[in-house]
């Protein structure tokens, strides 16, 4: 299933897309895509429907976050040994995480803000899952068991904000807009293997990331369990493992996003976003 | 006033202290303090309200955190001139933020769970601002418009997941019940000055901190002025401002807790907190 929110800002619906490629309404099912909608259990109830027996949704609706009620939006550092090969930094011998601010979280194709006073605000594309039920001291074995499914996030980063003003990554990370998610939750069943998938990121139509989830460093089985070592994952919790090369900073020289650029990127199988970057005025 | 929230984890209701010190039933007026009843004007509202009006709670119900729904639970780091010294660092030249996961949040007495394959779990007393309404590139003057309150919080930290396990310190700092707040919020006119409030903390009996946010190096205006820079906050969300001298990693040798250790630790005019500290078993 292809589950995603569409609607106007702070008035979306849940619904669905069909074989066809058609928006199919789901309010009469389930509130909204979060909590415990998210459970192993109520996606297999979902999956039973049939989306034929649902309301079509017409016109071309914008899509929000593919997901609501996301309490940690946890990243992964220098997950993609290239990535960190070209950004100077090694390969960590275990995950770096951090935390996106969840007010980040914007829809798939909504623009992104380039916030006041940067400089270098950069791309990311990544591979983000989503946690369908409460997960804490699971094992590799099992972590699959608590993953409702995956999703496109775009991770922008702004460089100075998250290395030149005083460590912690967060505060280059959590700017408003910096996380489009989407366009849909992908429920696992549909994702054969997350760690065998494509990957790509233009700007300006001139392709900058293109690159496979094959060479992440911590596949999404094991940051499941590692994460849940040091503090439970709930429903609607999103991790994004990190991203390939050819990110801004690791050109030579640098390049970063000005207002007018137009960045899209996508998943195998997990659709694709595209934003129109402006100045937060 | 101070608002609160009392009763079982997950249906707390929401409260205020009387001048007496007896708990008043404010489920009548707001549904959970939370979200927009943080606005100024609601707080206004709620202030105008007898207490003695509203139904008293009998016996001694458990206090949850005194806030719900936090989307961001924001920390500062080595704030404390003092403190900084005493781990060896230097005061920064501009905020150290960092994020604790909102799943930390737990009751100001509930039990604190030290988590598996912990060895240095430590504490730290921390002054706490609620934000009360949406706050985007505010200027200094104007910051503690968006200031709902203040409350205690314990920024519980785990050292060695902090600082030995890959760079970013939320790692240490997001285990489930690392943020004990309350016990309740005291709402910013009952506060003449946060920049003159003593604050201490005990362990087992023993006074570990004793400080005053006197010595605070960027006080509570221009933390959410520069914090808003980067990114909105929003009502409910926290703010906790550092921690003073004293912390068991500064010790000499280093000092942590462990299982059956009682923490007590408080500030001037706005309560205190005793946790238990278990093993997460």
């Amino acid at each position: 299933m292809k589950l995603l929110r569409y609607g106007e800002v702070g008035s979306e619906r849940p619904g669905l897309l069909d074989a066809d490629g058609t928006i199919r309404d789901l309010s009469a099912h389930v509130a909204d895509i979060a909590g415990t909608v998210l459970h192993p259990a109520s996606l297999e109830m979902l999956g039973k429907l049939d989306p034929k027996s649902l309301p079509a949704v017409s016109g071309k609706p914008r899509l929000g976050a593919c997901v609501a009620g996301t309490g940690k939006f946890i990243c992964i550092g220098l997950n993609y040994s290239d990535h960190a090969a070209e950004t100077g930094a090694t390969v960590p011998p275990e995950p770096i995480i951090f935390m996106k601010a969840s007010s980040a979280i914007v829809g798939p194709d909504d623009d992104v803000l380039i916030p006041r006073g940067s400089v270098k605000t950069d791309w990311e594309v990544e591979l983000a899952v989503v946690i369908g039920k409460t997960a804490k001291y699971v094992s590799e074995a099992d972590a699959l068991d608590y993953v409702a499914g995956y999703c496109v996030a775009h991770d922008v980063s702004e460089r100075a904000f998250q290395a030149e003003r005083q460590g912690q990554w967060t505060k280059g990370k959590s700017c408003d807009t910096f996380g489009p998610t989407g366009p849909w939750l992908v429920t696992k069943d549909e994702v054969a293997d997350p760690q065998n998938l494509k990957m790509w990121l233009t700007v300006n139509g001139k392709t900058m990331q293109n690159g496979s989830t094959k060479t992440m460093v911590y596949g999404v089985k094991y940051l499941v369990s590692y994460l849940s070592q040091f503090m439970s994952l709930h429903p609607g919790d999103i991790i994004s493992t990190g991203t390939p090369p050819g990110v801004g900073l690791g050109m030579k020289p640098p390049v970063f996003l000005k207002a007018g650029d137009v960045v899209e990127l996508g998943i195998e199988g997990l659709g694709q976003q595209k934003q129109t970057f402006k100045a937060d005025v």
